[in-house]
């Protein structure tokens, strides 16, 4: 853990108890002395700094003192839903990286059944995401919604004004596109890619088609290769 | 299968008799037609393009012609041994993104028992690099060195000319870094990072250290990142 979250509804006034994996991880791996201070934050509120106040076996007493409040990461990602095994996988590395919101979106080429899984649910979903917060020192949960019709959720919604989709044989490449200031979207494909009707309705909407570079990999590879460099260069313009 | 592979040892002149799990893909999910092509490639060598010749139901004959030879990514990769499971995870998507050699290295972070793993036998490896080939539709296998002794092999070692060592401080990063032409190589340290004395050898030799973002991510995810960012990057200016 490289920053302890807790909900705000845990705080009583600047004070926070805590009892479970959290206390257990601080008493076991942090080991702190009273008065040692840790890195903490509110899952979407502020990065705090937290005093230990309290030790005991069980149980964990901390003073929190609110710091800056991390801006959000200005990039969405819109991920035709993968196998249960491979979004598993997926939803923490994805938290670490940082995105706003997160479609999980049917599409022609997706299982029908990968909508059956216990992943989706909301409760695994959030402690998921929470695990890749952690990791990465982030507080802002990602909005996830999960779209089980890709066309009219398409035609809906108010996305962001840079709008990419990522496409192994788009002759521009994510790396040198020119990004305008602002938010972003990023949408990539199942396993064997966008129908040809998928393809045309993001372009209607204009999503640019852009490459990574000359391979094809695998959907989740692609996932995390595209998602770090659209917020590497994200930072870089000046967003996050 | 984006590319069928088969060493060269397996031409019997310009043809290829195949009765394995490269038979059943072309008979259960291909499903070619006798006279069809199907994109092939020969390890380490040129791709190529197949005829079929003959469909049975236990064997494919196939009739090479040889096309281009790819050109090697001009990368390396100098990765700190991850615990076995995220190694076996690893492969085939470092096989994907395309690296010449793949150093996995000792580390004063890693655990001893990381080297027990069946993973780093040399016919597991081999074939976890094959499968991330034939995903990515490259037939250029990453050199596989398994590095006991980091700090001689640091000594000894004339890696390329362009230098990275990946560290989440790191003031400059790897996005904005202007690359010369020529090879390079991307030294990526193990959960928890380097330990100073290992910093100072890498420096020492010249090693750059450069960011991804302002993220902590875990050292697989960062891994993926770092190098489909080195590998574009490494692409853009002509290397790949």
């Amino acid at each position: 853990m490289n920053r302890i979250l807790y909900k705000k509804s845990e705080l009583a006034h600047d004070q926070l108890l805590l009892t479970d994996h959290r206390a257990t991880h601080i008493l076991q791996v942090l080991k702190p002395a009273v008065g040692d201070k840790l890195r903490t934050g509110e899952i979407d509120g502020p990065w705090s700094e937290a005093e230990v106040l309290k030790l005991s076996p069980q149980k964990v007493i901390l003073k929190i003192v609110n710091l800056d409040t991390p801006s959000r990461p200005g990039l969405d990602l819109l991920l035709a839903l993968p196998r249960p095994k491979v979004l598993k996988r997926l939803l923490p590395q994805i938290a670490a990286i940082g995105v706003d919101h997160l479609y999980l979106c049917n599409a022609e080429r997706v299982e029908k059944y990968y909508f059956d899984t216990h992943v989706l649910e909301p409760g695994f979903i959030h402690k998921s995401l929470v695990e890749g917060l952690v990791q990465s020192g982030d507080t802002c949960l990602p909005k996830v919604e999960v779209v089980r019709h890709l066309p009219s959720f398409l035609e809906k919604t108010a996305f962001p004004e840079n709008r990419w989709l990522l496409h192994p044989s788009a002759s521009e490449s994510l790396l040198n596109k020119e990004i305008a200031a602002g938010r972003s979207v990023l949408a990539i494909g199942p396993e064997g890619g966008w129908r040809e009707a998928e393809l045309a309705q993001f372009e209607g909407l204009g999503f640019q088609p852009l490459s990574l570079f000359d391979r094809i990999l695998r959907s989740d590879t692609a996932c995390i290769a595209a998602l770090s460099l659209a917020a590497a260069k994200g930072e870089a313009c000046g967003r996050a």
